[in-house]
């Protein structure tokens, strides 16, 4: 495709898409979801704080990250509002999903908590389970999880937020993929390369995905590198990527409300503008950079110490309350400037101009389907393997290789099934002898093309780039939200993605002993060459 | 550190810092690496074509990487030039080290080949051999290997060529590190993250990379992703990355050599004015984009299909010598297009001319003690284990911390090792409880510093960036030239540079058997937390 750089992004300061009566309510919802963050992170009990936060009303042994969490609240709010404005079919990748409590606080305020889990009501019996179960025996984990309603990515080995985007966001057309990535998932080698998605998406026939980079500064102990650049390098770092970023950025969470919902609309808009498909180059896609304090709306400091907006709000930001007779008085304040006397009545439900607040039934980012994949599972259509036999008339007198013909059965089944199933490769098709398949298809590829180039093409369904890391993230995503797909590797290469398979396969282990969660197609490799031939 | 923004780069189109006779004997040399790289691809006997090329001078089994390897070639007369001219003390990084004859070719031009392996001789029965031990039972393999005189870097699993470039930088204030980046290889995940490293080199005690982004258009079949994005997109994302390109681009021979003299003049300039350090800013680090065909100077078409710059040169560009007989013309039309007449004299020597410009003893890029490691290697000076023993005075009475008290031990062992031990980790050096190492030293930073950060400094020994890749590959490439250090991981994520480990060991292995390898210091994991924690 041709290619074309165009003007530069707005500057979305001074602009007010909320109305009063839509600030406040956005802000309100996002204080419930930090509300219920906090909660999760440290209650036992007293869930709406009707009484003075007691000792014992704390979890003995405190886990889990803030310091991400209330931008992915931010993001999670703002993004619900512009699904419902604009009729989004959208799901909600947390890069950072540590966070657990931010993904489970939203599915809660969604209702789809509840339905999914009926012991956990919208009153207060169901509050106080909620932030019991949280990182506790017998309860859930402290990440975002397969048990987390909408979610389709472990919130554990990070560097892959991007490749699942993009593996949920081919061949769903109609799909917006919002993708957090925090700076320091950015660091990681899988996450820097995966930018590059973007030259492998069709505007037609995929969906979009719109990147978040959650600039709030630092990793666990220390700043992190892209937050430390000059913010001109980092927008020539972006455009360099094949995007064009809108920066989002402030501690005033009102000034933040409307940036964030100014940058939404500019870049839905842009999305709208490219699959509206006039221009035949390859589109720049649009992105966010929000830069946000670490750990935004938790305490200030603590014994002194600077702690909101610091490296110190990555996990807990105020512990030892036996020892610290002060950070009780702490984490009430903190809890309390939420005002949930406001966000629930008095049973515990989240009061109603909240709950209407949140799109409805499959539109939620929590219950939408294709984060749950086997709900929209198709079997492929297969044709009979018996067809490609290799006929042999006299033993020892025929020659054929095993993989050329796979080729001509995998070249069926692209034909057969032309819009979920889907070949991964570091660029090793052809050389594993697949190359049938082209007969088929193209190579999915939406940067230029020249002359001689071999079957390149928006439209292909094999995926080949020199990134074990993206083939099995893409791969992944694919299947994840209910399509079917192969990697083909040399077997020297495969290691590379040891730990992201480990990963998968943890997130399917669980999911069989989850009952609302449906099957999903299986993670097929084709591994050749021989191990130890590592070039 | 403070950190500016710069001039643009230079163009260098126009600038001919080569007289006619440099001109001369520069693409003399770099014709007879070529020749020499295709003698090693196809040559079993009749090294100098004294004869008729005939089907019985070929190998039976055509192996090996042609495509990237006449850009190697011309990347190594250049750096060998501007060592000689400028002093410098020098390695070089082939990241696609699949282009092994290149290595071989070079190391043989500057007699180091002959000193290490004194039967392949500086003569015609020499230059047999050296034909056909490449990639032949009982020789060497087809890529950049241990046996490669002034490799560091085994041209197999492509990902960590910068990686290991400042690894061997690091602590080594007067080495220059050229590393040339395959752009395939700038596809990968881990080779896409490590550009960052220059926020992690100190000007002042550390020695300078200098990437060369080798744009020869195409990985295996396909083209690649940063050949096919528009230039000014391409450089965005270099100066995006903190460094500031200059492209030497072309097809004629002749004005490439006049470019990418000036370029490396302009960058080694550049160089030496960020290394004087009179701006207290993070430097904007120069680095080339060479433009090049792939398979540069290779048969152009083989039976009317395009081969120099496409994909079909990426390995044996011309095959089926005993199926068409056309075939044996090409090549040998090829290798004559070379002139070894005037390459080598009637014995076989390289003439006095060529092997004139090669720089001398230790500063030949083969023969470079950088590059093998052992021969630098000096033991650390480690403080009596016994004196941090802690004191139990009564059984199941004493708290102690396993690696609190590692942690102490560390921090001395980095007190009386300030240049060759560093500490490598994810940021978790703090969180695996060895944060008694930050009394004796920073982590290293040269990026923005802001009040209430922890131990930052551009004259850090503790390396924190979110990419086990890159603390990997630093630490490879920081042992291999010949020092020691250790890195600590949480168990969950060391699974994520399985491959690295292994190729690592690889090496390892095979320099047993090479007598002039020098053994290295072991590398050192501290792996903490469990495995199936992955957050
Ligand atoms: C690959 C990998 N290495 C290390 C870790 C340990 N870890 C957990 S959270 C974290 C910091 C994440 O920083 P960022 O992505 O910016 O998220 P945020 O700051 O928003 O929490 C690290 C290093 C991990 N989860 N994954
Ligand atoms: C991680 C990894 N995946 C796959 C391969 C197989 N492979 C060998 S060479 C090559 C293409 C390399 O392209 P590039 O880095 O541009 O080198 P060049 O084109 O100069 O040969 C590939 C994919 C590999 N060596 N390493």
């Amino acid at each position: 495709m041709k290619q074309t750089r165009m003007a530069t992004s707005p500057v979305l300061t001074g602009i007010h898409p909320l109305d009063a009566e839509g600030l406040r309510l956005i802000h309100a919802y996002w204080r419930a979801a930090n509300y219920l963050s906090v909660g999760q992170i440290y209650l036992l009990d007293n869930p709406l704080l009707k009484t003075p936060l007691g000792l014992e009303d704390l979890k003995p042994r405190l886990l889990g990250h803030w310091g991400t969490t209330p931008g992915l609240n931010l993001i999670y709010a703002h993004a619900s509002r512009v699904i419902k404005r604009r009729e989004l079919d959208a799901i909600y990748i947390m890069g950072p999903g540590h966070g657990g409590p931010a993904g489970v606080a939203n599915a809660y305020l969604e209702g789809t908590y509840s339905e999914r889990y009926p012991d956990v009501t919208m009153d207060e019996a169901g509050l106080r389970k909620l932030f019991r179960q949280f990182s506790f025996p017998g309860g859930i984990p402290s990440h975002n999880a397969p048990e987390t309603p909408g979610s389709i990515h472990e919130g554990g080995e990070l560097g892959y937020a991007l490749v699942h985007a993009y593996g949920a966001a081919f061949d769903n057309p109609d799909l917006t993929v919002f993708c957090i990535i925090g700076d320091g998932e950015a660091e990681t080698g899988p996450l820097a390369a995966s930018w590059h998605s973007n030259k492998f998406v069709n505007p037609a026939r995929d969906g979009v995905v719109l990147p978040i980079l959650h600039l709030n500064g630092y990793k666990i102990a220390n700043p992190t590198v892209l937050a430390r650049i000059p913010e001109n390098e980092l927008i020539e770092l972006m455009e360099g990527y094949g995007h064009r970023p809108v920066i989002v950025s402030g501690d005033d969470p009102m000034k933040v409300h409307q940036q964030m919902a100014a940058a939404l609309e500019w870049c839905l808009d842009e999305i709208a503008r490219i699959k509206r498909g006039s221009d035949h180059e390859r589109p720049v896609w649009p992105m966010i950079i929000l830069r946000t304090p670490k750990g935004w709306t938790g305490p200030k400091t603590v014994d002194g110490v600077q702690v909101e907006g610091t490296f110190r709000a990555h996990q807990v930001p105020v512990t030892d309350f036996e020892s610290e007779p002060g950070h009780l008085k702490i984490l009430e304040d903190w809890m309390r400037s939420y005002h949930p006397e406001e966000l629930f009545d008095a049973s515990g439900k989240l009061v109603n101009e909240l709950a209407q607040l949140a799109p409805r039934g499959d539109r939620r980012l929590s219950a939408n389907p294709h984060a749950n994949g086997g709900e929209l599972l198709k079997d492929l259509r297969l044709p009979d393997f018996r067809e490609y036999a290799v006929t042999v008339t006299r033993p020892g007198t025929t020659l054929g290789e095993a993989t050329r013909v796979l080729g001509t059965y995998l070249r069926d089944v692209v034909k057969n099934n032309p819009d979920n199933f889907r070949i991964m490769g570091p660029d090793e098709t052809v050389s594993n002898r697949l190359g049938a398949v082209l007969e088929a298809t193209n190579r999915a590829w939406d940067a230029e093309v020249v002359p001689g180039d071999d079957h390149l093409g928006p439209d292909g369904r094999v995926m080949e780039v020199l990134s074990e890391h993206m083939c099995e993230g893409w791969l992944e995503g694919y299947l994840l939200t209910g399509r079917h797909g192969l990697f083909d590797c040399y077997e020297a290469f495969i290691h590379i993605i040891d730990s992201m398979f480990n990963q998968h396969a943890k997130w399917l282990k669980v999911t069989r002993t989850i009952p609302w969660r449906r099957p999903i197609a299986s993670l097929n490799y084709l591994l050749s060459s021989h191990v130890w031939r590592q070039d």
